[in-house]
């Protein structure tokens, strides 16, 4: 027993806080304008009432706000408060037991039955004073006023009036007493992050396939004739991979060949070379000043530079002649390269995160990162971050993100779910996802529910790729046309966070290396393309448009409230996404076949959609801007892949009737 | 960062450890000689293989014992230890990258794919020297050859099968390098009960009302003459109402009468006279030395006998004269009496848990438990826990078990399900439940499957009353005699620990005070009661054969494995029960309606039940001791209430063929 604090008297338990993530080891994760949703449970001992606040402040501050949190039965409780600013925010939830609420609680009772309440009136005078006590000097004269009014001894009918008069009532309530209230044991952790981190449409390009004439290398000057393009698109990031010097040494030639012809260009991911590595741009895509500029001008455009960060090493690499201890050295004195048994990537020196000199190999790391957050990049998307060390990765993103909160990391991780949650977990900002590989229905489904079920959205941001550099999924291998249509629609509206790696989307391309392969046939990881991006077969139209839809649709720029509606046919899916209070509710129906017309019936969740039993509404397909009205749960949809294998539809609750008309009247 | 530990080393996560109660915040609930089942995820970065370690110990010790976890997949680990010993226990589970392990398992596979090892075996070599030096001295020899072996220059292909040899392999996993392991950052607690806590049989009586002579006030000599009749209907707890002297001060009269005459005996739950408080026996009921004889020759029948304690006093009480700052004060000088305006309770003071002198207060509460147990009390029914602070439950429970971890503690709150929660997590062994009030096969189905669901079994161990003596249910009011079977069959198949109030209960007695009321009319409560505990219309034989049943079946004895099975009949309810092994299984079919016999169809959940697909197998009802043989999962049943409505199946899954005769050969 403590006998300095009064164990006995902090009778308000508090449990069950949400949102908490791992006992609230880890932070929540919210956007700057969110209104933060906060429930517990609180109760205590007996019939005595209690009052509950939730109590949350920036990290740095060290004042709590207040706000009161309100009861929504079952002894659970709910407060709200905004999260205004970027960076990290804390709270806590706390209770007490108000013996002047329930004094008044009580006593009202006690006048419905006609008790005698002489004594009860002098305990609320008792209680208006020593929350006197306590009250700002405004407020004083008018609780002692009270006080005095409760103590006359005549007229127990006009006092016990003044007793339960509702707004004195709630001045004594301003002032609590909180001696012994009992605090939630944990404060809980937000990370706030700027609105990219919710809501970002992302697009893939390498700067050295740029150039406008075959066979030139191409540069960022080029590039930055791309970004018209890319802005008319609409995509807001422009992601590069790594574009650091390449090394020499066993370089991969055309297609992933063991060995590179002379004119090769390798790897963009195999970093270091003489001529530098993480801090160095490869001569032959620029100097600074030219990737600056990208910068600058993409900027112009609202398209933010998103650089690739691959925490590995050539033997080429500077590091491997200045910190040969970060690497792993075997008994013949060579330093260990990447393997997956029997496979060999001897290209490649991965970063021994054992190392005793691990305290200096953290700071450099942490130093390429501010190297590039200098030259103006706030946005990284890091390769294969689940092969390092999760520590290092929580100390990482904690420091860059404490000296600028507008900091976001995408990790590319296609690996365990345990282990990209863990990243998650541990600071990344958005993650890739299995979405690459889920086609029919059920897997979508049962995916992007089980997301919602498990809470990992609390932490876990999707960022959707129909296409990456690595990976070109069988559905789009075989599928034709249609497949990018379905897929990139899917993956605009199921995600918030989505993007392509262009232009190899945009233009069909389907051809893997070979059969069974997700890898690319002649693939921009090893050699220079040259394409014209204007080909007249290409989806841009289509992108344009779906981009336009997400830019002006609030439902799509958020993974809250998405619902699955079912649907009479397995190759019909039915989703829709909407704002909290539906004043924005899109709905969204894909044929997942490719290949033929399907149709059906789908059975509309009304209450998800905010549409109340049985009204008209007008549907508006926001791709062709046709219009139709639908009435109650079950509508018809017919989707032909040819066409348009998918819908975008816009409820608009407003139907004309005549009513409207004035001989109706 | 740390600088004397080596942050980046420590590769391996450990998180989502169950069991755990609210993030550890209170220990989970065991019974001696139980396996405890311990899964966590562990994984690490990147492709290496990892080991991990379930630790545990009891409180007391220092040391850890460990116990390797096992892969179930999905980066999930599970490991098991017994508990062998009431008291306190702690786990928690480490892992780390395991070097030799990966090294291994990458060999293996490099020597399938034919690659040149000679490095690998130099690796090997080091790993094995490194473990050498941790090896307790009869392993280092062993260890030492091997790695020489791996050494030597000549004959890669011997040494590659010395290499690969699964007995040494065996020695080195058996002495890791756990430098860099990660230990979860909580250690977890257990609560080991002894076999009591699970499974209990509980008769709650009045020892006033065990006299022979109609009026007399019965004694604990006469309660001792009932003994062998308790005994013979297989009760193993005797619980009596406080036994302490009742106020005189406001007493309640006969069927709760606001005044006493002057012959009423008053409530046992108004405790405190002139002649003492909650350490005294009422004078009526005998002596110390007769308590003591009681508790003992209960004993000798195998029946424990558990006391009431109510922490409330009459105005008579000696707290009152002595520790008036344990109660709270009015204005006008008096003491706070009981009240839920409008009704008041001025027989009773409520303790002020907010009392400055709460230390003291503890304490002599406390002392109040250890005053009985030191008489041979080794059970406790608290009478409205809820109704005290939460913090005390916690400190008293805890400091009374770490004395004795025999005694057990039963809640009785019927109130909110998170108050009762609470009870049971600061230490309540079992509780009250809401099984009085759930008639309907959808209410009980519910209620007991949301029990499963919300994993409350690892804290909450339901004790199930179809009656007490505050609540003669509406069931019991309307359904004579068939709803007495059908409430008693539910409560002692579907809860391990259940009891009853009699001998109203196997006398159906069923009459309520008014209309509407639960409350017995002439309640023991107020009045002594006299009846024939012999009289024939009794259900003692049934419910000696129910509590045999319970005796000889262990699937009864344990709330785990309840399994409700699917009927085509709304008032049929059937459900399971079955040890781990299946060894036992039993089945239970009610017809919850006590005025028409109903058959239907039910549907068994085979694999619950461990039977195979189409078996045939044995079904002995162990109510009539008749037998049916069953096969596949649709099966048929019919009940009456007037003769059975309820039949307890035992499964027997050998069933005779003609395989067995020797003309079949």
């Amino acid at each position: 027993m403590n006998p300095s604090a009064n164990l006995s008297a902090h009778r308000v338990v508090v449990e069950s806080v949400q949102p908490e993530v791992d006992g609230g080891r880890f932070p929540v994760k919210r956007i700057v304008g969110d209104i933060v949703s906060v429930e517990a449970d609180l109760f205590t001992d007996g019939h005595d009432q209690i009052a509950c606040r939730l109590l949350y402040r920036r990290a740095e501050d060290s004042a709590w706000q207040e706000v009161v949190m309100s009861s929504i039965g079952n002894d659970r409780w709910r407060g709200e408060f905004p999260v205004l600013q970027t960076g990290e925010y804390r709270f806590t939830v706390e209770g007490w037991v108000d013996h002047f609420l329930t004094w008044r609680y009580d006593l009202v009772k006690r006048l419905q039955a006609r008790q005698d309440v002489g004594v009860e009136l002098l305990i609320g005078a008792q209680l208006a004073e020593s929350a006197e006590q306590r009250a700002l000097p405004e407020d004083g004269p008018r609780l002692r006023v009270y006080a005095n009014e409760l103590r006359k001894t005549d007229d127990v009918e006009h006092r016990s009036a003044v007793a339960v008069d509702g707004e004195i009532a709630l001045t004594v309530h301003r002032y609590p007493d909180r001696r012994y209230s009992t605090r939630y044991e944990k404060e809980l952790a937000i990370t706030v992050d700027r609105e990219k981190a919710r809501f970002s449409t992302w697009y893939e390009v390498f700067p050295r396939s740029c150039a406008d004439e075959p066979g030139r290398h191409g540069t960022f000057r080029d590039c930055e004739t791309w970004l018209p393009y890319i802005d008319s698109m609409g995509f807001d990031v422009l992601y590069l991979p790594p574009i650091h010097p390449i090394g020499a040494t066993y370089r991969k030639g055309k297609n992933n060949a063991v060995a590179a012809a002379p004119d090769d260009v390798g790897s963009p991911w195999a970093i270091g070379s003489e001529e530098g590595g993480h801090k160095s741009i490869h001569p032959a895509l620029g100097t600074f000043a030219d990737f600056e500029r990208l910068v600058q001008s993409a900027a112009k455009l609202g398209i933010e530079v998103a650089l690739d960060i691959a925490i590995q090493c050539t033997p080429d690499h500077p590091y491997v002649r200045d910190h040969p201890e970060w690497f792993r050295h075997r008994p013949d004195g060579t330093i260990q390269y990447a393997e997956n048994p029997p496979k060999k990537y001897q290209d490649i020196y991965p970063i021994d995160f054992e190392t005793p000199d691990w305290q200096a190999l953290w700071e450099e790391l942490k130093s390429i990162f501010e190297f590039w957050i200098d030259r103006g990049v706030k946005i990284f998307r890091v390769d294969n971050p689940h092969t390092k060390a999760f520590p290092f990765w929580e100390w990482v993103i904690l420091e860059l993100k404490q000296k600028d909160p507008e900091v976001l990391f995408l990790a590319e991780a296609f690996t365990r779910p345990k282990v990209m949650h863990r990243l998650a977990k541990v600071g990344f900002s958005q993650s890739y996802t299995y979405f690459t590989w889920r086609n029919t229905k059920s897997e979508i489904t049962e995916y992007f529910e089980e997301m919602e079920r498990s809470k990992v959205r609390e932490f876990f941001r999707p960022n959707l790729w129909p296409n990456t550099p690595d990976i070109l999924p069988e559905f789009l291998q075989m599928g034709g046309r249609p497949a990018f249509l379905i897929r990139l629609t899917l993956a605009a509206t199921l995600g918030s966070n989505y993007g392509i790696y262009g232009p190899a989307f945009e233009l069909c391309e389907s051809a893997p290396r070979n059969l069974g392969s997700e890898e690319y046939l002649d693939s921009e990881k090893y050699q220079i393309r040259n394409r014209d991006r204007e080909d007249t077969s290409s989806l841009k139209q289509f992108i344009v448009r779906v981009n336009r839809i997400r830019r002006e649709n609030p439902a799509l720029q958020s993974d809250e409230r998405l619902t699955f509606h079912e649907t009479s046919n397995p190759m019909l899916l039915c989703y829709s996404k909407a704002t909290r209070d539906h004043s924005n509710v899109i709905l969204v129906a894909v044929n997942l076949d490719s290949a033929h017309t399907h149709s059906g019936w789908v059975t509309l969740d009304l209450e998800a959609l905010g549409i109340a039993g049985n009204d008209s509404f007008q549907v508006h397909d926001l791709i062709t801007d046709s219009r139709f009205v639908w009435k109650g749960s079950k509508n018809y949809v017919e989707l032909a892949p040819g066409s348009s294998p998918s819908c975008i539809l816009r409820l608009r609750r407003r139907i004309h009737t005549e009513k409207e008309f004035d001989y109706y009247l």
